[in-house]
Protein backbone atom coordinates (compact mmCIF):
# COMPACT_ATOMS: atom_id res chain seq x y z
CA UNK A 1 0.00 0.00 0.00
CA UNK A 2 2.86 2.73 0.98
CA UNK A 3 5.26 1.34 -2.04
CA UNK A 4 5.71 4.56 -2.55
CA UNK A 5 7.15 5.46 1.05
CA UNK A 6 9.57 2.57 1.23
CA UNK A 7 12.03 3.99 4.51
CA UNK A 8 8.12 4.53 5.96
CA UNK A 9 7.07 0.80 5.30
CA UNK A 10 10.57 -0.37 6.73
CA UNK A 11 9.69 1.57 10.22
CA UNK A 12 6.15 0.09 10.18
CA UNK A 13 7.76 -3.54 9.30
CA UNK A 14 9.58 -3.09 12.56
CA UNK A 15 7.36 -1.92 14.63
CA UNK A 16 5.04 -4.33 13.35
CA UNK A 17 7.54 -6.80 15.18
CA UNK A 18 7.06 -5.59 18.12
CA UNK A 19 4.55 -7.62 20.84
CA UNK A 20 1.45 -5.70 22.31
CA UNK A 21 1.17 -3.43 19.80
CA UNK A 22 -2.40 -4.10 17.71
CA UNK A 23 -1.71 -3.54 14.22
CA UNK A 24 -3.74 -1.15 13.19
CA UNK A 25 -2.02 1.10 15.88
CA UNK A 26 1.71 0.65 14.16
CA UNK A 27 0.16 3.26 11.73
CA UNK A 28 -0.04 6.25 14.54
CA UNK A 29 3.08 5.25 16.32
CA UNK A 30 4.87 5.53 12.99
CA UNK A 31 3.29 8.95 12.48
CA UNK A 32 4.23 10.13 15.95
CA UNK A 33 7.32 9.17 15.92
CA UNK A 34 7.62 11.02 12.41
CA UNK A 35 6.40 13.91 14.16
CA UNK A 36 9.45 13.88 16.68
CA UNK A 37 11.97 16.88 16.78
CA UNK A 38 15.49 15.75 16.47
CA UNK A 39 16.30 15.61 19.88
CA UNK A 40 13.08 13.86 20.73
CA UNK A 41 14.18 10.93 17.86
CA UNK A 42 17.71 11.39 19.69
CA UNK A 43 16.53 10.80 22.83
CA UNK A 44 14.16 7.72 21.74
CA UNK A 45 16.86 5.36 19.71
CA UNK A 46 19.95 6.10 22.37
CA UNK A 47 17.50 4.90 25.19
CA UNK A 48 17.11 1.83 22.72
CA UNK A 49 20.58 1.29 21.82
CA UNK A 50 22.08 2.14 25.89
CA UNK A 51 19.53 -0.28 27.27
CA UNK A 52 20.09 -2.83 24.55
CA UNK A 53 23.72 -2.37 25.15
CA UNK A 54 23.90 -2.46 28.58
CA UNK A 55 21.38 -4.98 30.82
CA UNK A 56 22.33 -8.28 30.43
CA UNK A 57 20.98 -11.53 32.10
CA UNK A 58 22.55 -12.27 35.86
CA UNK A 59 23.52 -15.27 35.56
CA UNK A 60 22.25 -16.64 39.21
CA UNK A 61 18.37 -15.28 38.76
CA UNK A 62 18.04 -14.78 35.20
CA UNK A 63 16.23 -11.10 35.64
CA UNK A 64 17.30 -7.80 33.44
CA UNK A 65 20.95 -6.30 35.21
CA UNK A 66 22.69 -3.94 34.16
CA UNK A 67 26.74 -4.97 32.66
CA UNK A 68 28.82 -2.84 35.27
CA UNK A 69 26.36 -3.73 38.51
CA UNK A 70 25.55 -6.44 40.06
CA UNK A 71 22.52 -7.56 40.27
CA UNK A 72 19.96 -5.74 42.45
CA UNK A 73 17.86 -8.84 43.25
CA UNK A 74 20.73 -11.33 44.40
CA UNK A 75 23.61 -8.70 45.55
CA UNK A 76 20.90 -6.54 47.76
CA UNK A 77 21.26 -6.94 51.60
CA UNK A 78 18.09 -5.93 51.71
CA UNK A 79 16.48 -8.79 49.68
CA UNK A 80 16.82 -12.41 51.77
CA UNK A 81 18.40 -14.88 49.19
CA UNK A 82 17.48 -18.04 51.27
CA UNK A 83 13.39 -17.34 49.36
CA UNK A 84 12.90 -17.61 45.78
CA UNK A 85 10.11 -16.50 43.63
CA UNK A 86 10.05 -18.16 40.83
CA UNK A 87 8.37 -16.80 37.89
CA UNK A 88 7.55 -17.18 33.89
CA UNK A 89 9.13 -13.66 32.75
CA UNK A 90 11.03 -10.26 33.90
CA UNK A 91 7.59 -8.28 33.49
CA UNK A 92 5.46 -11.01 36.04
CA UNK A 93 8.52 -10.02 38.04
CA UNK A 94 7.84 -6.10 37.55
CA UNK A 95 4.19 -7.40 38.70
CA UNK A 96 5.21 -8.42 41.84
CA UNK A 97 7.35 -5.94 42.32
CA UNK A 98 5.16 -3.29 41.74
CA UNK A 99 2.62 -5.08 44.35
CA UNK A 100 5.34 -4.08 47.23
CA UNK A 101 5.81 -6.48 49.99
CA UNK A 102 7.74 -9.17 49.00
CA UNK A 103 11.59 -8.92 49.80
CA UNK A 104 12.89 -12.53 48.57
CA UNK A 105 14.94 -13.14 46.03
CA UNK A 106 13.58 -14.64 41.93
CA UNK A 107 14.69 -16.47 39.85
CA UNK A 108 12.88 -16.08 35.99
CA UNK A 109 12.19 -18.91 33.73
CA UNK A 110 11.84 -17.08 30.87
CA UNK A 111 8.82 -19.04 29.52
CA UNK A 112 6.45 -22.16 30.01
CA UNK A 113 7.24 -25.32 28.92
CA UNK A 114 4.75 -26.03 25.89
CA UNK A 115 5.59 -28.83 23.83
CA UNK A 116 3.09 -27.55 21.08
CA UNK A 117 5.48 -24.36 20.38
CA UNK A 118 8.51 -26.53 21.08
CA UNK A 119 10.02 -24.74 24.52
CA UNK A 120 11.04 -27.90 26.29
CA UNK A 121 13.05 -27.77 30.05
CA UNK A 122 16.29 -27.36 28.36
CA UNK A 123 14.91 -23.74 26.52
CA UNK A 124 14.04 -22.86 30.20
CA UNK A 125 16.13 -21.47 33.14
CA UNK A 126 14.66 -24.62 35.19
CA UNK A 127 18.49 -26.59 35.61
CA UNK A 128 19.91 -23.30 37.08
CA UNK A 129 17.08 -23.26 39.69
CA UNK A 130 17.63 -27.17 40.22
CA UNK A 131 21.51 -25.92 40.74
CA UNK A 132 20.20 -23.15 43.19
CA UNK A 133 18.66 -25.36 45.39
CA UNK A 134 20.89 -28.44 45.20
CA UNK A 135 23.64 -25.92 46.75
CA UNK A 136 21.80 -25.93 49.74
CA UNK A 137 21.18 -21.86 50.44
CA UNK A 138 17.51 -21.85 49.45
CA UNK A 139 14.88 -22.62 52.01
CA UNK A 140 11.93 -21.70 50.42
CA UNK A 141 10.77 -21.85 46.44
CA UNK A 142 7.59 -19.74 45.76
CA UNK A 143 6.27 -21.01 42.19
CA UNK A 144 4.51 -17.83 40.91
CA UNK A 145 3.60 -19.26 37.55
CA UNK A 146 0.80 -18.25 35.85
CA UNK A 147 -2.64 -19.91 36.19
CA UNK A 148 -2.63 -21.53 32.18
CA UNK A 149 -2.30 -25.36 30.86
CA UNK A 150 1.22 -24.52 30.60
CA UNK A 151 2.08 -22.38 33.74
CA UNK A 152 0.30 -25.10 35.55
CA UNK A 153 2.63 -27.90 33.72
CA UNK A 154 5.69 -26.22 34.73
CA UNK A 155 4.81 -26.08 37.76
CA UNK A 156 4.32 -29.60 38.19
CA UNK A 157 7.73 -30.28 36.04
CA UNK A 158 9.36 -28.16 38.48
CA UNK A 159 7.76 -29.41 41.70
CA UNK A 160 9.04 -33.17 40.22
CA UNK A 161 12.45 -31.56 39.14
CA UNK A 162 13.26 -30.20 43.35
CA UNK A 163 11.82 -33.76 44.74
CA UNK A 164 14.94 -34.95 46.05
CA UNK A 165 15.65 -32.04 48.06
CA UNK A 166 12.22 -31.38 49.75
CA UNK A 167 13.45 -31.59 53.09
CA UNK A 168 15.91 -28.75 52.69
CA UNK A 169 13.48 -26.55 50.50
CA UNK A 170 10.03 -25.70 51.21
CA UNK A 171 7.68 -24.88 47.96
CA UNK A 172 4.60 -23.15 47.93
CA UNK A 173 2.20 -21.41 45.32
CA UNK A 174 0.20 -18.03 44.81
CA UNK A 175 -3.18 -18.08 46.36
CA UNK A 176 -5.94 -18.42 44.19
CA UNK A 177 -8.84 -16.79 44.29
CA UNK A 178 -11.65 -13.89 44.37
CA UNK A 179 -9.26 -10.91 43.00
CA UNK A 180 -9.63 -7.60 45.56
CA UNK A 181 -12.63 -5.47 44.34
CA UNK A 182 -14.14 -7.93 41.87
CA UNK A 183 -17.77 -8.36 42.33
CA UNK A 184 -18.41 -12.43 42.20
CA UNK A 185 -21.42 -12.75 39.59
CA UNK A 186 -18.61 -10.92 37.24
CA UNK A 187 -16.05 -13.96 38.01
CA UNK A 188 -15.74 -16.87 35.72
CA UNK A 189 -16.78 -19.98 37.28
CA UNK A 190 -13.30 -21.50 37.27
CA UNK A 191 -12.56 -18.53 39.90
CA UNK A 192 -15.20 -19.34 42.04
CA UNK A 193 -14.93 -22.83 41.89
CA UNK A 194 -11.46 -22.86 42.98
CA UNK A 195 -11.91 -19.55 45.44
CA UNK A 196 -14.99 -22.12 47.10
CA UNK A 197 -12.64 -24.97 47.12
CA UNK A 198 -9.72 -23.84 48.69
CA UNK A 199 -11.66 -21.66 51.19
CA UNK A 200 -9.68 -20.21 54.31
CA UNK A 201 -10.65 -20.75 57.93
CA UNK A 202 -11.03 -17.75 59.50
CA UNK B 1 10.91 0.49 41.22
CA UNK B 2 14.21 0.04 38.98
CA UNK B 3 16.47 2.66 39.80
CA UNK B 4 18.99 -0.21 39.43
CA UNK B 5 18.48 -0.99 36.08
CA UNK B 6 19.05 3.23 34.67
CA UNK B 7 18.91 2.16 31.25
CA UNK B 8 16.26 -0.04 31.40
CA UNK B 9 14.14 2.93 32.82
CA UNK B 10 15.32 5.16 30.02
CA UNK B 11 13.96 3.08 27.37
CA UNK B 12 10.77 2.47 29.72
CA UNK B 13 10.12 6.13 29.64
CA UNK B 14 11.16 6.71 25.94
CA UNK B 15 8.33 3.84 25.59
CA UNK B 16 6.37 5.17 27.70
CA UNK B 17 5.98 8.34 25.58
CA UNK B 18 4.11 5.77 22.33
CA UNK B 19 0.72 6.50 21.94
CA UNK B 20 -1.71 3.13 21.91
CA UNK B 21 1.24 1.39 24.31
CA UNK B 22 -1.15 -0.22 27.23
CA UNK B 23 1.48 1.25 30.64
CA UNK B 24 1.76 -2.63 31.63
CA UNK B 25 2.82 -3.87 27.76
CA UNK B 26 5.92 -0.95 28.02
CA UNK B 27 7.77 -3.30 30.60
CA UNK B 28 6.79 -6.32 27.37
CA UNK B 29 8.24 -4.14 24.62
CA UNK B 30 11.68 -3.20 26.27
CA UNK B 31 11.86 -7.01 27.33
CA UNK B 32 11.36 -7.80 24.05
CA UNK B 33 13.83 -4.95 22.40
CA UNK B 34 16.17 -5.99 24.83
CA UNK B 35 16.12 -10.03 23.60
CA UNK B 36 17.01 -8.69 20.08
CA UNK B 37 20.41 -9.75 18.31
CA UNK B 38 22.87 -6.76 17.30
CA UNK B 39 22.05 -7.21 13.82
CA UNK B 40 17.80 -7.23 14.92
CA UNK B 41 18.39 -3.97 17.32
CA UNK B 42 20.39 -1.85 14.36
CA UNK B 43 17.68 -2.89 11.88
CA UNK B 44 15.10 -1.33 14.23
CA UNK B 45 17.26 1.77 15.10
CA UNK B 46 17.80 2.18 11.50
CA UNK B 47 14.33 2.16 10.42
CA UNK B 48 13.56 4.35 12.81
CA UNK B 49 15.80 7.27 12.07
CA UNK B 50 15.67 6.59 8.29
CA UNK B 51 12.21 7.21 8.14
CA UNK B 52 12.47 10.20 10.24
CA UNK B 53 14.85 11.45 8.37
CA UNK B 54 13.79 10.73 4.68
CA UNK B 55 9.42 11.26 5.56
CA UNK B 56 8.59 15.04 5.11
CA UNK B 57 4.74 16.55 4.60
CA UNK B 58 3.65 17.52 1.44
CA UNK B 59 2.80 20.76 0.87
CA UNK B 60 -0.01 20.39 -1.12
CA UNK B 61 -2.05 17.79 0.79
CA UNK B 62 0.18 17.51 4.23
CA UNK B 63 0.00 13.22 3.75
CA UNK B 64 4.06 12.11 3.99
CA UNK B 65 6.35 11.97 1.74
CA UNK B 66 9.90 10.80 0.97
CA UNK B 67 12.15 13.92 0.68
CA UNK B 68 13.07 12.48 -2.79
CA UNK B 69 10.16 11.85 -4.28
CA UNK B 70 7.19 14.06 -5.10
CA UNK B 71 3.95 13.60 -3.27
CA UNK B 72 2.32 9.98 -4.47
CA UNK B 73 -1.49 11.18 -3.80
CA UNK B 74 -0.66 14.86 -5.87
CA UNK B 75 1.36 13.98 -8.35
CA UNK B 76 0.74 10.27 -10.05
CA UNK B 77 -2.06 10.30 -12.62
CA UNK B 78 -3.79 7.75 -11.85
CA UNK B 79 -5.50 9.83 -8.69
CA UNK B 80 -7.91 12.29 -9.96
CA UNK B 81 -7.25 15.50 -8.30
CA UNK B 82 -10.44 17.29 -8.68
CA UNK B 83 -11.45 15.13 -5.63
CA UNK B 84 -9.82 15.81 -2.40
CA UNK B 85 -11.04 13.58 0.59
CA UNK B 86 -9.98 15.60 3.88
CA UNK B 87 -9.35 13.62 6.73
CA UNK B 88 -7.97 14.13 9.96
CA UNK B 89 -4.96 12.26 9.78
CA UNK B 90 -2.62 10.17 8.24
CA UNK B 91 -3.83 6.79 9.60
CA UNK B 92 -7.26 7.79 8.87
CA UNK B 93 -5.68 8.56 5.36
CA UNK B 94 -4.33 4.45 5.42
CA UNK B 95 -7.95 3.44 6.20
CA UNK B 96 -9.22 4.70 3.29
CA UNK B 97 -6.90 3.18 0.88
CA UNK B 98 -6.74 -0.09 2.92
CA UNK B 99 -10.58 0.21 1.64
CA UNK B 100 -9.88 0.29 -1.34
CA UNK B 101 -11.90 2.00 -4.48
CA UNK B 102 -11.26 5.67 -3.88
CA UNK B 103 -8.75 6.68 -6.12
CA UNK B 104 -8.82 10.74 -5.51
CA UNK B 105 -6.51 13.13 -3.84
CA UNK B 106 -6.40 14.20 -0.29
CA UNK B 107 -6.13 16.75 2.30
CA UNK B 108 -5.04 16.24 5.86
CA UNK B 109 -5.68 18.59 8.07
CA UNK B 110 -3.77 17.20 10.97
CA UNK B 111 -6.37 17.12 13.60
CA UNK B 112 -9.69 18.43 14.46
CA UNK B 113 -10.93 21.02 16.35
CA UNK B 114 -10.64 20.99 20.01
CA UNK B 115 -11.15 24.00 21.68
CA UNK B 116 -10.41 22.30 25.45
CA UNK B 117 -7.05 21.29 23.82
CA UNK B 118 -6.55 24.82 22.84
CA UNK B 119 -6.34 23.16 18.71
CA UNK B 120 -8.12 26.25 16.58
CA UNK B 121 -7.94 26.23 13.00
CA UNK B 122 -4.88 27.93 12.34
CA UNK B 123 -3.14 25.03 14.24
CA UNK B 124 -4.80 22.75 11.12
CA UNK B 125 -4.11 22.85 7.22
CA UNK B 126 -7.95 24.73 7.14
CA UNK B 127 -5.95 27.69 5.72
CA UNK B 128 -4.38 25.30 2.83
CA UNK B 129 -7.22 23.10 2.03
CA UNK B 130 -9.51 26.79 1.60
CA UNK B 131 -6.68 27.84 -1.00
CA UNK B 132 -6.51 25.04 -2.53
CA UNK B 133 -10.23 24.97 -3.10
CA UNK B 134 -9.92 28.91 -4.03
CA UNK B 135 -7.26 28.27 -6.92
CA UNK B 136 -10.34 26.53 -8.76
CA UNK B 137 -8.82 22.71 -9.61
CA UNK B 138 -11.29 20.52 -6.72
CA UNK B 139 -14.71 19.82 -8.03
CA UNK B 140 -15.68 17.75 -4.73
CA UNK B 141 -14.67 17.65 -1.32
CA UNK B 142 -15.66 14.78 0.77
CA UNK B 143 -14.82 15.36 4.40
CA UNK B 144 -14.68 12.45 5.60
CA UNK B 145 -14.08 13.32 9.98
CA UNK B 146 -14.80 11.08 12.03
CA UNK B 147 -18.18 11.19 14.21
CA UNK B 148 -17.10 12.87 17.39
CA UNK B 149 -18.52 15.78 18.64
CA UNK B 150 -14.83 17.72 17.52
CA UNK B 151 -14.83 15.83 14.10
CA UNK B 152 -18.49 17.37 13.66
CA UNK B 153 -17.65 20.82 14.86
CA UNK B 154 -14.63 20.47 12.18
CA UNK B 155 -17.00 19.53 9.32
CA UNK B 156 -19.14 22.79 10.45
CA UNK B 157 -16.22 24.84 10.31
CA UNK B 158 -14.74 23.68 7.41
CA UNK B 159 -18.23 23.92 5.39
CA UNK B 160 -18.78 27.31 6.16
CA UNK B 161 -15.22 28.54 5.26
CA UNK B 162 -15.73 26.78 1.91
CA UNK B 163 -19.47 28.38 1.36
CA UNK B 164 -18.19 31.41 -0.89
CA UNK B 165 -16.82 28.72 -3.32
CA UNK B 166 -20.03 26.19 -3.14
CA UNK B 167 -20.44 27.64 -6.60
CA UNK B 168 -17.76 25.11 -7.85
CA UNK B 169 -17.17 22.74 -5.35
CA UNK B 170 -19.22 20.06 -4.12
CA UNK B 171 -19.22 19.61 -0.27
CA UNK B 172 -19.70 15.53 0.65
CA UNK B 173 -19.63 13.40 4.31
CA UNK B 174 -18.84 10.12 4.71
CA UNK B 175 -22.55 8.21 4.88
CA UNK B 176 -23.42 6.95 8.28
CA UNK B 177 -25.14 3.91 9.15
CA UNK B 178 -25.16 -0.08 10.34
CA UNK B 179 -21.59 -1.44 9.78
CA UNK B 180 -20.93 -4.30 7.29
CA UNK B 181 -21.64 -7.81 9.53
CA UNK B 182 -22.93 -5.67 12.59
CA UNK B 183 -26.08 -7.08 14.36
CA UNK B 184 -28.78 -4.55 14.72
CA UNK B 185 -29.27 -5.58 18.44
CA UNK B 186 -25.13 -5.14 19.17
CA UNK B 187 -25.24 -1.32 18.21
CA UNK B 188 -25.20 1.84 19.96
CA UNK B 189 -28.60 3.56 19.70
CA UNK B 190 -27.26 6.67 17.94
CA UNK B 191 -25.94 4.69 15.09
CA UNK B 192 -29.64 2.88 14.52
CA UNK B 193 -31.47 5.83 15.13
CA UNK B 194 -29.10 7.68 12.32
CA UNK B 195 -29.45 4.95 10.08
CA UNK B 196 -33.08 4.92 10.48
CA UNK B 197 -33.20 8.50 10.02
CA UNK B 198 -30.94 8.70 7.03
CA UNK B 199 -32.18 5.97 5.17
CA UNK B 200 -31.49 5.27 1.62
CA UNK B 201 -34.72 4.48 -0.75
CA UNK B 202 -34.12 0.84 -2.85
Amino acid sequence: MNDHLPRLQQLIQQLQQLPYLASKNVYRVAHHILGYSDDQLKRLTQAVELAHQHTVKCTVCYAWREREQLCYWCMTPRRMQNIVCVVESWHDLCAIERAGGYTGAYHVLGGVLSPLDGIGPEDLAIMPLIERVRSGSVEECILAMNQTLEGEATITFVTRALQPYRNTVRLSCLSRGIPVGSPLDMLDKLTVGKAIAERRPL
